[in-house]
């Protein structure tokens, strides 16, 4: 088995194809790396990166990449709906095999210290790699986004982590950090009455008191005649998944409801789903290492 | 996602390391292929091989491998206590990802081909290779043994699918196949009366009524005061892991004595168990495909 992070970089370009493939390549071309997906969204103006690889070769991808967005991109012309600081918006690193959270948080430090360095970035380290509580959220750090960073720069609250303490003229402001995979597990329920899902997504999620890496809301379900509890589950490996759907069991009980199926968008980390199956089947002493696939990574 | 085959040959040899070494050495230099395990056993002088890889790869090294068995092994010499009848005894492939059982019996057909060919080797397909019932399985090809080939082959239902209708001198007589993947699955009882253990299995496994894919037997554990169902699942894509644990489940309530866990034994494929997270989870529309892992194999 290798070491394996995943990248999930968003820049602030999404309409300029031949600017996209530049941004993009680095990740085809480097050997060690995977190029899952680009998404690109011409009303957001910004482009996001799926990537997975071994450390250092996700590093030197990542890096060139972040090099050509800062030599392609210029924010002083940026228009978009999504909200961004810099034409490196943000670089997640999420560990996913035969690595903990405190090696994806050095990662994103290494990267962080020489794209500062390199590209001459003003750079926060966010999420699990965050220096200061008050900049743990993307939001935060974002706030103000590329127009207003001049002025939030010279706040001692809102130094850089790395490279200079003014915005980078055409760049703007990056944010680099590690945070743990992120789940889309949705459940859905055995009526058509929103408010149920509603009443129980406040239940489960963790604003509400519930599980403490659960976001959660009602969603009715057009064409099925029934409502879902839509999750963000931010950190599998803490809640569960199967936490999340027992707990939503239990709630739908009050109103007579049952749990009807349930559904992971996108894609998951096998253990996420593995620690479900070793739940429910009570197994004992399971590693993953037992997976015959998790041998040919 | 390539397509993935696992072959776990069978070599009549278990004590010489040299010999030994020379066989295995085909599955470690060939690229594609990974070699996960050399079981060797000297009471049974036999060697098992566990490697997957892409199908032409594994096409190659076990064929080369096949060759060094013919030349190192003399079966007129070979003493051991595991039935056998050649320096390579069997030949399983076992389809794993992107890969169906006709494309596994259709690689066992070219692999049986070529090494008759080059070998002088008489090649009975077994299993879903079989070309009529009688030869399916393993143990009614082998009866007799290497030293009653010789008689056996003059039989017309026993004439070999590929090679010469002659014993080879030295290496006598294979079997090459198909097979599904097999799975080591134990649920564990809270009572340590064997004799509700032994009931359970025999109701749970397919020659007592049961599941047609479930073997199963009795089994005390020492040292934890608890029985078991320890089972092999020779088609998990036919006969689900839940089946057998919730059948087990409710033949258990008949004593009063409840499930306390599983164990799964040794290596199983991903399916297996992302079947069973996906029953206990009532997930819709689920694949493989959105496993982040299986991107990278």
């Amino acid at each position: 088995m290798s070491r394996i992070v995943e990248c999930v970089p968003n820049f602030s370009e999404g309409r300029d194809q031949g600017i996209i493939d530049k941004i993009a390549a680095p990740f085809s071309a480097q050997e060690g790396v995977k190029l899952l997906d680009v998404q690109t969204d011409s009303d957001h103006n910004r482009m996001v990166v799926t990537a997975m690889g071994t450390p250092q070769s996700i590093k030197k991808a990542v890096i060139e990449a972040m090099g050509r967005a800062v030599a392609h991109i210029d924010m002083t012309r940026h228009q978009g709906q999504h909200p961004r600081m810099g034409a490196v918006d943000v670089v997640p690193f999420i560990p996913i095999q035969d690595l903990t959270m405190a090696d994806a948080v050095a990662l994103s430090r290494e990267v962080a210290a020489e794209a500062a360095t390199r590209f001459n970035l003003p750079i926060f380290l966010y999420e699990r790699s965050a220096t200061a509580a008050h900049r743990a959220n993307l939001a935060a750090i974002r706030k103000g986004q590329f127009e207003g960073m001049a002025e939030k720069l010279k706040n001692p609250l809102w130094q850089p982590d790395y490279g200079p303490a003014r915005v980078h003229p055409t760049a703007g402001v990056t944010a680099v950090g590690a945070r743990a995979p992120l789940v889309a597990f949705n459940v859905n329920l055995g009526t058509d009455q929103a408010h149920i899902a509603d009443a129980i997504a406040k239940k489960v999620r963790h604003i509400g008191g519930g599980l403490r890496y659960c976001k959660a809301m009602g969603v009715t379900l057009k064409g099925r005649d029934l409502v879902q509890v839509s999750m963000n589950m931010t950190d599998f490996s803490q809640t569960a998944l199967y936490q999340a759907l027992e707990l939503i069991r239990m709630e739908a009980k009050r109103y007579g409801v049952a749990v009807v199926g349930s559904e992971v968008v996108g894609l998951v980390p096998m253990q996420a789903l593995m620690d479900c199956a070793a739940y429910y089947m009570g197994l004992e002493d399971f590693s993953i290492k037992q997976v015959l696939e998790s041998h040919l990574i």
